[in-house]
């Protein structure tokens, strides 16, 4: 039997902490696991590198910068290794490199492309423990080393474990599980036993924080069934499976999600005329900047005699980190496209219900819009996917939208659920 | 022009200084040499994470030790790639590995074997620096990653040199050159602007600090010229190469060097039978520690009526590190070898004079002899080679013997030497 066990950078913040995470390492292997484990930079480590080479220079090469950063899990995982040595069982460090973890060569963000893990393999089959430096591979072409962007050790756990035909994976956090709400915001949110691929990709895109998307997109390609549970007790977490053999009964809606960190921006006065809305895409993506949510509205009232049927807004959504650079590269097209203006706002927020249930009750969006219109809230934009209902908010309304929503679905527990705090890497 | 140079630890303790390190690289590109750098770990960076490594485990494994330790150098590398980058120039950083340093499979002291510098090559046929991280390279059989032990990054450098066929290599460290004796002991010192291999060996063998032995050996087989010199100025240093064209009119001693790391042991009471001192040596060696000077002494008058014939004391030098371990492992063959005790020593210290000119002056240990005698010090050991004297003497009189001996060879400069603070890894 092998798992994979990931381990974020909150569990291996000192001393003390690695060798905690040693003892719960050991306790699989004595269990009769072959152990492979993925461990990223203790705590601030990838901080205080950043730190460091902002010091040195104000825009460091991506290369450079991944040769950098990649010393961080490289700690860890000999730190690690030798405290599992010192509880008595043999265990070898692998760089994302020597675990034969081949990527893209885009420094900073690179995709995996495939994993030859023959010495990993040879280190299982002598009885070793592996450990794995998570969030850094090498590229396939170039032979330098790259680090695959944040969340991105949970993807080598789940990758790993698909290359090592591993009965499951494990992900290791600060919190115990997924939950139908963010505890912060809702007192009476409530552990999520089992949730679907489906449901937990809906959930990452929509501001869930606990798995990154990519390593969902993962683990359901390969089918890894994905254990996210707490490295600060035994409990069982979240389980994150193929659910197509689900009971019949399952709820409506299996959870709420909400996203702070975005932001809209309208592009006022657009020309009514084929071609003007590519024109405004095209500028956006060829800046890299990725887009969510977009809404085309009728166009306001210039001159007061009623809406100007030549010209229309053309709002979207987009990271508040792409804002600047979205406000400058359309900027620069103003002439070209002939809109008048652009506004941009920041102080707003995006409320999802997620569920598969949805598929057969066509009346979830009417019972959450009324739920929104109960506690006053005024929805701003609304875009939808098969399993899930998603819509923007003022940010002052973001708490009262996902209590209400959490409320009205029915997802509400009896008792409160434990507030936690932050997730890790 | 291909120029191969080395930087200390101390040459880039912060960022400031890895800017400041960036700007003499950039002046040798653009004096128009193809430049390699070989980099050390920031500061005390390597201690850091030795302290690190201790507090996860007493006694870490040495595969596991080189994990951790060798991502010193991969973020001094990277930062310094970054630093040149932002002076117009393009630097890439390769860890050992990449760079094709090829050594044993000894962690923590592995030696050179083989370089196969095929990515430095493509990368200064493209035009780039290549910043190379020190001290470290990967197993040839294991493919795990190594590291060469105290002072290697000077090796590496040497290596890499005769590898690219560079016209020479620059070893960086914070003085002036190789000293005729430490400035700190004798304030007439003066730098020596050429010595021999030869010389430099038997000088770093006898304690001088500057360049490693290892190194040394490396460019004397490789014929590799080492200019030695301080990353704080750009005045000349030392230059260690082939002087076998040599004037004849060459000093008789070139420095006088000392060692205070050594301690003594003696085995007191051994019996004076065929194979005796054998087993000592072979039970040191089986431990792994190196002997340096050996001496047979007469033994001791145990009943008072004369020597005993039958026993003779043996004595030996060792580093004061392989101290305990030595006494352990003689403590333990004590009856079988059948000595009657051990008298450890660690307050001594040696003082040698080198120079390619005594080989053709028999008077020059005389001369030594008796300056020590003018200067009242007693010598407890001696040895010899062809181009050296070593003498061992209590450790109180090591600064006033360095002193005699320089006087009285004639070193002594006219003004005072730049007194210089300890050295670089």
């Amino acid at each position: 039997m092998r798992v994979v066990q990931k381990f974020g950078g909150s569990s291996v913040a000192d001393a003390q902490s690695i060798k905690r995470v040693a003892e719960r390492i050991v306790a699989t292997k004595e269990r009769g696991y072959d152990v492979v484990v993925v461990i990223s930079a203790m705590g601030d480590t990838t901080d205080e590198l950043t730190d460091l080479a902002l010091q040195v220079s104000p825009n460091p090469r991506p290369r450079e910068l991944d040769m950098l950063l990649t010393a961080g899990e490289r700690i860890s995982a000999a730190l690690l290794a030798m405290a599992i040595n010192d509880l008595g069982h043999d265990a070898r460090s692998f760089t994302g490199s020597q675990a034969g973890v081949l990527t893209t060569a885009a420094h900073g963000d690179a995709r995996i492309i495939d994993i030859t893990p023959g010495r990993i393999v040879t280190a299982l089959e002598d009885g070793d423990v592996v450990i794995v430096a998570g969030f850094q591979g090498v590229s396939q072409t170039t032979k330098d080393v790259t680090t695959l962007g944040r969340g991105a050790s949970d993807t080598t756990a789940v990758a790993l474990a698909a290359a090592l035909g591993a009965d499951h994976c494990e992900i290791y956090t600060d919190v115990d599980g997924v939950f139908t709400a963010d505890p912060r915001i809702v007192k009476a949110a409530r552990r999520i036993p089992e949730i679907s691929y489906e449901e937990m990709l809906e959930m990452a895109a929509s501001g869930a924080k606990i798995l990154h998307l990519r390593c969902v997109e993962y683990a359901r390609r390969e089918n890894v069934a994905v254990h996210v549970r707490s490295s600060f007790s035994d409990k069982p977490g979240t389980w994150v499976k193929d659910l197509k053999e689900a009971p019949v009964e399952q709820p409506l809606i299996s959870g709420v999600a909400h996203d702070r960190s975005e932001a809209k921006i309208t592009v006022v006065g657009v020309p009514d005329q084929t071609g003007k809305a590519a024109a405004i895409f095209n500028t956006i993506a060829a800046a890299d900047i990725n887009v969510d949510m977009i809404v085309q509205n009728i166009s306001h009232d210039p001159d007061g005699d009623g809406p100007d049927p030549s010209r229309t807004d053309i709002s979207f959504t987009l990271p508040q980190s792409s804002g600047a650079k979205a406000i400058e590269v359309l900027g620069a097209k103003k002439d070209d496209i002939g809109f008048t203006g652009i506004v941009y706002n920041d102080a707003i927020g995006k409320v999802s219900v997620i569920g598969v249930g949805m598929r057969s009750h066509p009346g979830v969006t009417a019972k959450f819009f009324a739920a929104l219109a109960a506690a006053g809230i005024n929805i701003d934009m609304i875009s939808t996917s098969e399993i899930r209902i998603s819509v923007v908010v003022g940010a002052d309304f973001v708490d009262k939208a996902v209590q209400a929503a959490h409320t009205a679905f029915g997802l509400d527990a009896e008792g409160e659920a434990v507030v936690y705090a932050g997730t890790g890497r």
